[in-house]
C-alpha cells in the first residue's frame, strides 16, 4: 500500500513539471501572464544575457522572443526535483528552438541545449519558480524548411 | 494531505499523457491496433497531408508511414492538458524523426517539429483522442548514419 | 473514484521514470555513486558497443564517457512501462548529445537517437533497473557553438 506521504510527495512533483511545461507553453505562446504566473512575485530568470526579477522584467523576456523570433519551440525534458518542504529544487532539461528567417530569406533555427538549475517555492498551496539559472550547454544553428513558418 | 480530487485529476493527466505516448510507441513499431486503440470509434487525426477519420483511416497512417520510413522515432515532450468532467484537452509537443535512404543510398532523417492540439473524450475509464490536430511548427532534413538503418 | 491500485501502479511508473531520469543526470554530472545506484546489483547495460555487468563495470561506463567528451547530454523522453508485480518493462526513448572537440578545435556533437528497452525489478520498495539493453536507431554529427563548452 502507497502511504499519503508518497503521494504527496509525487503530486508535489508533478506539479512542479507542470510549471516548467507551462513555462514552455507560455514562452511559445506569447502570453507573459501565463509565464509570469509561474513565478513567485520577485522570481528571477538567470540567464547569460542577464538577469531579470519580478513580473515586469519576465514580461520583457517574453517581448524579447516576440520581437527575434517567427516561433519558438521549448521542449520540456527530464526533470529530477527534490523536495524539501515548502521549497524545492530541481534539474530541468529543455530543447529550446528558435526560428526565424535570415538575412536571404532562408528559415533558419537556433537552438540551445539547456539544464535548468530551478529553486521553488510553494506559495498557498502553488508551486512556484523562485530562480530559473539556465545553464547553456550548447548552440547550434541549423536551416529549416521555410513553408512551414507563419511570417 | 493531498485532496482525493487532486490526485484523481493527476491521475487523468497521467493516462492522457500516456495516450501520446503509446500514439508514439505503436507508430514506430507499426502496430495499428495498439494505434487505433488511442482513438475514439470516430477518432480523427488533422494533418497538413490530409483528415483520417476512424479505424480503416487511422490503419492507413500506419501503413503509409511503414511504406514510406525505414524506421520513426516520436519523441513526446511536454503535453500541458485541461480535464473538464469526461473531456479533456491538451497540448502535445513531439520531435518526430523519420529515418530513410536517399537515391544514392544515403541515410537521411526528416524531422518534424510538432504541436499536437489533443481533444479527448474518457469512455468506459478510459481515455481516448477524439481529434489530434498537428501543427507543424518547422520541418528540417539531415543526414544520419547508415549503420544505425535495418534497411 | 480512484482506487488505491491505480495510484500504486503510477506510482509505481512514476518511479520508473524517475530511475531513467537519474541515470541520465548521473551520467551527465559524471557521478557514479547516483549512476550505479540505478542498477540491481548484477544490473546489466547491453550496449552496440558491449555489454556492462555489476557495479565496477557500470562505474567504467561513466569514466568512459568522461574521459571522451567534454559533455554529455541525456535528454529522457518518453517511456511506456508495464508492470507485473515486483518486475517491470519500459521502452525509454532518449536522444544522447556527446560534445566534443575534433581536431581543428571546433565543437562538436555526437548524437545518438535511442530506444532503451528496459527490465525493473522492486527491491526493498525501490526500483533499480536489472538490464538495459540499448537499441541504437540512428546517429548523426553536427557543430555546436563552441563557447557553450567548458573544455
Amino acid at each position: 500500500m502507497t502511504g499519503g506521504d508518497v503521494v504527496e510527495e509525487w503530486i508535489a512533483r508533478l506539479e512542479i513539471r507542470r510549471c516548467a511545461e507551462q513555462y514552455a507553453h507560455a514562452a511559445d505562446l506569447g502570453d507573459a501572464d501565463l509565464f509570469v504566473a509561474q513565478f513567485a512575485p520577485d522570481g528571477v530568470i538567470e540567464a547569460p544575457n542577464g538577469t531579470h526579477t519580478g513580473a515586469q522584467e519576465l514580461r520583457g523576456v517574453i517581448d524579447g522572443l516576440r520581437s527575434r523570433f517567427a516561433a519558438t519551440f521549448h521542449a520540456v525534458l527530464n526533470q529530477t526535483s527534490e523536495i524539501a518542504g515548502d521549497t524545492a529544487t530541481a534539474q530541468t532539461y529543455c530543447l529550446a528552438r528558435h526560428f526565424y528567417r535570415d538575412r536571404a530569406g532562408s528559415a533558419s533555427c537556433f537552438e540551445m541545449t539547456i539544464r535548468y538549475h530551478d529553486e521553488l517555492t510553494c506559495i498557498n498551496g502553488q508551486w512556484r519558480f523562485s530562480r530559473r539559472r539556465l545553464e547553456l550547454v550548447a548552440t547550434q544553428r541549423f536551416q529549416a524548411d521555410a513553408s512551414a513558418l507563419k511570417h
